[in-house]
């Protein structure tokens, strides 16, 4: 069985850095508290949760490895669904729009969790059409306003 | 009720049109099969289908709009994933990748099946980290094999 490193120095420094394709922050509230707080979030926004992979499930029936609690959630609005696919049928390899709720250990040993969204400008970006460009950046104000909720809320 | 515009020319260049952020191929077979043989052949390059998101009955659920057939298909090699997420602990924001499966009519009326996989060299180029791009190709060389099967299938 392997063991996948894990340790403070690590998730400290994943605690406090976004990549340059999402957006994200971290709370004081349980993994599974957040996977519900997140999820609610979203709803406001006009988000649906379509898909959920549990990555520390999968990682341990397929390859026997541990993980620590990571769920990929896919998170779809609709109408903007709806208008991206009428500018480029193909669009759907690019959806839905990703969230990553995971733990996250502080140095002091706190358990906290972190919540990142995939930036829609980066993910429809390949997409070279000013009409997908600006709503792209309609979901992302969306799901700007869904981790600033969770930000005034921890 | 809306109806999404639907014709023979607009189709016909989805059929024969490859995004730049992807790539496919038409096959000769009912959209069910289609979806059989493409899990079947993903299978055999060691990706499982790990999430199915149905836009068809998501449009018409949501909002009552009649689409075609239209399937997101979420597929993930395990080992590979479990290496992209040692490499860059967000990859997840990208994962899994996404296989497009839908209806396609042709200019002589026959009905048909397009298959488009997101080219994860395109996915994941937003990661600046040679090794990131070494899985990438690895990964893009398996799903090139999914596609040339089902070519030689059709």
């Amino acid at each position: 069985m392997t063991q996948t490193p894990f340790n403070a120095s690590q998730d400290s420094q994943q605690t406090s850095q976004a990549p340059n394709y999402g957006f994200g922050t971290t709370v004081d509230a349980s993994f599974e508290e957040t996977v519900t707080k997140v999820t609610e979030a979203l709803k406001a926004e006009g988000f649906g949760v379509l898909t959920t992979i549990d990555v520390k499930a999968t990682m341990k029936a397929k390859l026997n490895v541990n993980f620590e609690r990571y769920t990929i959630l896919g998170a779809c609005n609709p109408q903007l669904a709806h208008r991206a696919l009428e500018i480029e049928h193909n669009v759907g390899l690019l959806l839905p729009c990703n969230v990553v709720v995971h733990e996250a250990h502080e140095d002091d040993g706190s358990a906290r969790t972190r919540v990142d969204v995939a930036d829609p400008v980066a993910m429809l970006g390949v997409i070279q059409n000013p009409a997908m460009q600006e709503l792209a950046s309609e979901a992302r104000t969306r799901l700007e306003r869904v981790v600033a909720s969770l930000k005034a809320a921890r």
